[in-house]
């Protein structure tokens, strides 16, 4: 596959993916929420792929929204009517699919969906679909250039791509709330000391932060038991009973344990690094639980 | 509607709520209990409102529920056995929805409904129902001469108000608990540290910091976009998949983008203030959405 | 009952629960599991505890899964390949309950039904389960001596014992993910800075800061109130609506008001300590609200 809007790139088996309209500061358009969604698709089924680094390329992360755009950047029909049935009943119907649904999401559910650890470098602006989006990744670090804005408020919009359903679970529902209804640009200290943003580094220092972070959580790791990690975290902490996290985690410790686990004990017990030869690719037969 | 333990007053659009029985410390009643729901019911629909602030008249915010008064302070009426069944299928039944009930949960939820953001200013003492009532609020701000306590415990009592439901999501379930079994009274400063609290001033400033807050959160801001930004935060951060999230803001931001979006995106592009018209009175169609 | 890796020791009402394997730093076995879910559910009863503290036997709190044992220490039958419908569906069937249950999730779900609240006093070392039994604990305090790891990933399997659910929950999901794909021990001073341990002490100081806290928690309370406080915390917090609080949080008002909440508040205006005669043993006629 052929990116125009996006750069992506392998090494040392940690993908950077980089936002790649730098004369338009990265804005999103709706060929970059494709780009994205196959992109995160993509790597999760990608055994050469172990973590993700999401960044911008040039001095923005991404300055929202293409607004500048001909056409139709929300996806907007007016002729529809849609209701919250369509949504749940026929959301890849076509008219529904090309014409309400909102293209940050179908970016930030392929995250969510996704195997592999994501980590935001946020290395400048990110403002609109550019903070929602970073969201929906694991962790973000900021360059201290980065400037971070839920501005939808300002133009008479709404925050979308899933966000109102991550970002409370990060920074809690009060944070959440006032930063939304102030749609002010934060700086990165300021998203720091919400717990929006985990650290905050010099420009040179962020990429470097970020891939170090990325090998801490993929040397000598399972694929397998890091993508049931992940998952169990995003499934359960939305559950309604610790029973559904003990009916996946059971399962998933059951699974792992006879596989990468026999491996990860022999080679505690024998002092040593571990060879884990299981693949994201081919998951156990429970996963995924949820379906 | 003349309110007996109430000030409603409405000034440049920003609703200050006075709990006014300053000789019994503001503390909670029946009536208030109805006034007050009566109040963010009204204020939700009233387009000439676009924030509530909550305080309380003299030295203290509200003391609790009025201990001294004759007869049913907590509704309860000895002679029923309500199971949970009972609160499920029949709430509004006569005999449940006045004998059982939490009159405190009734405020609450009213808030919880409520499409203008509500902060609360707590000038002094916060107790009991003064505590869990807050909760609801999208921010706290505290005076110095703030006093916050969960004091359910001493009195052997449960926290109600629907506190269990939105403390744990401010502050983390630990903290939590442990202001919930220690039953504390907490100063500003201590309430800060947990998170409860957003920040603290000086007893003189703390209407005017909630007022110019309010004004952030109002200022250029069309009342539709705001409404649909608080429920989707409050809808979605307790659903159990990012999916419902998706469905529900893809639609807000599909109506959006055709009222106030338009003009928000074109002051946007000619750099003025927009000039929004759409009124919380008159939602889109897909509002409320979770019915 | 006669615990073989456990001291159960009540004073004061306050139940020390002691993992007491020290030769081996406390490391988890089939039997301590059984023996702690036996434990909880007894203690959970027992109206002679009011509350508990969980600490480690020497100088570790629990070293994790003792993986030098023979045998299945995972629960693991390899012939099998159980679905989460089998985990749904008759999770307490032989096969499933022994072969494939967690045994770290059969404690943390017997604490998270407990009816007492339950502080860790982390001694020492607490890795694995040792760290994921601890997030099931309503409160945490930690001698400068301990170190927690959510080691899983190191070892090739995955975070277990309902951890996922309760986690994230303590931390927010950018913090949980970061300790479970980094697995790294963090120092006392690194865990409280996350908030996954509330307070840090001198090795000689932590068993009297958690007898202390103990005590604050259960003196002059409510035995009913305080169950129905921490039920309603872990119940709620997870609810998709606070109309279900409020139609638990109702019940448990409206049952104390008439029973250790009369005393309550009598003694409240009398100014004088309560004496309160209901019993956990004895919960009100809706309780558990939940099945």
């Amino acid at each position: 596959m052929d990116y125009q809007t996006l750069a992506y790139d392998v090494d040392d088996r940690i993908l950077t993916l980089r936002l790649n309209r730098p004369d338009a500061l990265n804005s999103f358009t709706v060929q970059m929420a494709d780009e994205l969604e196959h992109a995160f698709r993509r790597a999760s089924e990608d055994d050469g792929v172990a973590a993700i680094v999401v960044t911008g390329e040039g001095r923005a992360f991404c300055a929202g929204m293409d607004l500048t755009r001909e056409g139709n950047v929300f996806g907007l029909d007016e002729s529809q009517e849609p209701t919250i049935a369509d949504m749940r009943e026929r959301l890849d119907a076509p008219e529904i699919a090309s014409g309400v649904r909102d293209t940050g999401g179908r970016v930030t559910l392929a995250i969510y969906d996704c195997k592999k650890p994501v980590i935001a470098a946020v290395n400048g602006p990110a403002v609109g679909i550019g903070a929602t989006m970073i969201c929906a990744m694991d962790v973000r670090l900021a360059s201290t250039k980065a400037r971070i804005g839920f501005v939808f408020g300002k133009i008479g919009i709404t925050p979308e791509a899933c966000s109102t359903w991550f970002l409370p679970r990060i920074v809690g529902v009060s944070r959440a709330l006032e930063m939304l209804y102030s749609a002010e640009i934060m700086t990165a200290e300021a998203a720091q000391e919400t717990g929006l943003v985990r650290s905050v580094h010099e420009p040179e220092d962020l990429l470097p932060a970020a891939y170090e972070l990325a090998r801490k959580f993929t040397a000598h790791r399972s694929p397998v038991a890091t993508a049931l990690a992940r998952q169990l975290v995003y499934r359960n902490m939305a559950a309604d009973h610790p029973l559904r996290a003990h009916e996946s985690d059971s399962l998933a410790i059951f699974y792992a344990s006879r596989e990468d686990g026999k491996e990860g004990v022999a080679s505690f017990l024998e002092k040593r690094d571990p060879e884990f030869t299981g693949k994201a690719s081919e998951m156990p037969s429970f996963y995924p639980w949820w379906e």
